[in-house]
């Protein structure tokens, strides 16, 4: 049988957890590494959790005990935006400087100490408009880097969403029976959703877009 | 004035604390990061902090909890073998899986946090003949990829000891008046250095080269 070990970085919201049981319904044995980065919306690593039990796949928490400032997603005072109906240009405020390269740098480091051969990310579309490390070219030279930097020299990095809309990935997710009340996405981590941040807001219009209502919310009108 | 702030990885070992009195002979405002990371030479800590304080410069201590396993450096049940005296061809045991590569994350991401401009590494041919992490031509594809990752395109990669042997490097500590008695570089975290790993042997081999007893070893005949 051939190693189809993979690692894949969940973070409890829609497009990871659909890369979760992506991975594992392409016959991978997928090991989740989740991270605790104190960030605002902390109760995704409760989603995240579940996720990975839902899918009895093996999951490993990791804290990282990072002082970034200068992120809406970290740093409480400054406010996470409403979220903009255009298009964004700039990198928004709830970008984490260096976010997923520190991910990723654990995730490939791990894959080689559990000699998995493939690392999985969620990154997609509406993410690379905003965010510069979830850009297609960004991904393939960490891939470059990690081939040169590690022992294993032929771990790949797989983003199987990146073309993907997040209506396209609700769909994936529907086939694969992704457990999306189980999810979190708002950045704003409260009780429930505030319906207000980017975050909210592309995951509504994708289940409106669907003809359905996120199941997170109950009430929704 | 210019900007001249720079990150500079720490870790208490000649060559780090080297490069840190080298950035800040070169008129940088060195911020030191100094990882916790389990290590088995953890004493190497306080030596990393003594060194920051020597010079006045800023530091901040990140704790890593990651389950390496597999590199004698973080795993207790691995030993430290002795040093071999003929070159390594191979990569040593004392390798810990994409150490530089999570260790650079944090560096470039508190780069743009605190914008600094240069993040300062002290790999040299020595390390770069056993660790692939060490590498030059993996250093400058981390360079490339961190540009394309973070929100500051500009943050240079500088590894100014790179081509220098560890003697080389000692005469450069001397002249710029590092307290080589405050460095560790033991892998073996005893309370004296145990003369037998790789990471004595080529310390106390430099200084003898230069005519010199290594300033840690109290008693040494």
């Amino acid at each position: 049988m051939n190693n189809k070990k993979a690692v894949v970085l969940l973070s409890g919201g829609i497009d990871s957890s659909v890369v979760l049981y992506y991975a594992k319904s392409k016959g991978y044995l997928p090991n989740a590494l989740i991270f605790d980065y104190q960030q605002r919306h902390i109760r995704e690593l409760t989603s995240a959790v579940n996720i990975a039990k839902s899918l009895k796949v093996e999951y490993k928490l990791i804290k990282i005990s990072f002082p970034w400032k200068g992120s809406a997603l970290v740093d409480k005072k400054i406010k996470v935006p409403k979220t903009k109906l255009k298009p964004q240009n700039n990198i928004p405020v709830t970008y984490v400087p260096g976010r997923n390269i520190i991910f990723l740098s654990f995730a490939f480091s791990y894959a080689e100490v559990i000699k998995a051969k493939t690392v999985f990310i969620g990154a997609h579309i509406e993410d690379y408009s905003g965010y510069p490390d979830c850009r297609p070219d960004f991904l393939k030279s960490f891939n470059q880097m990690a081939n040169l930097g590690l022992k294993n020299k032929h771990i790949k990095l797989s983003a199987p969403l990146i073309k993907k809309s997040k209506k396209q990935i609700i769909e994936l997710g529907l086939k694969l029976k992704v457990p999306f009340d189980k999810t979190w996405s708002c950045y704003n981590g409260k009780n429930i959703p505030c319906n207000n941040c980017d975050s909210c807001f592309y995951r509504i219009r994708a289940f409106r877009e669907l003809g359905m209502k996120d199941p997170l919310i109950k009430n929704e009108g």
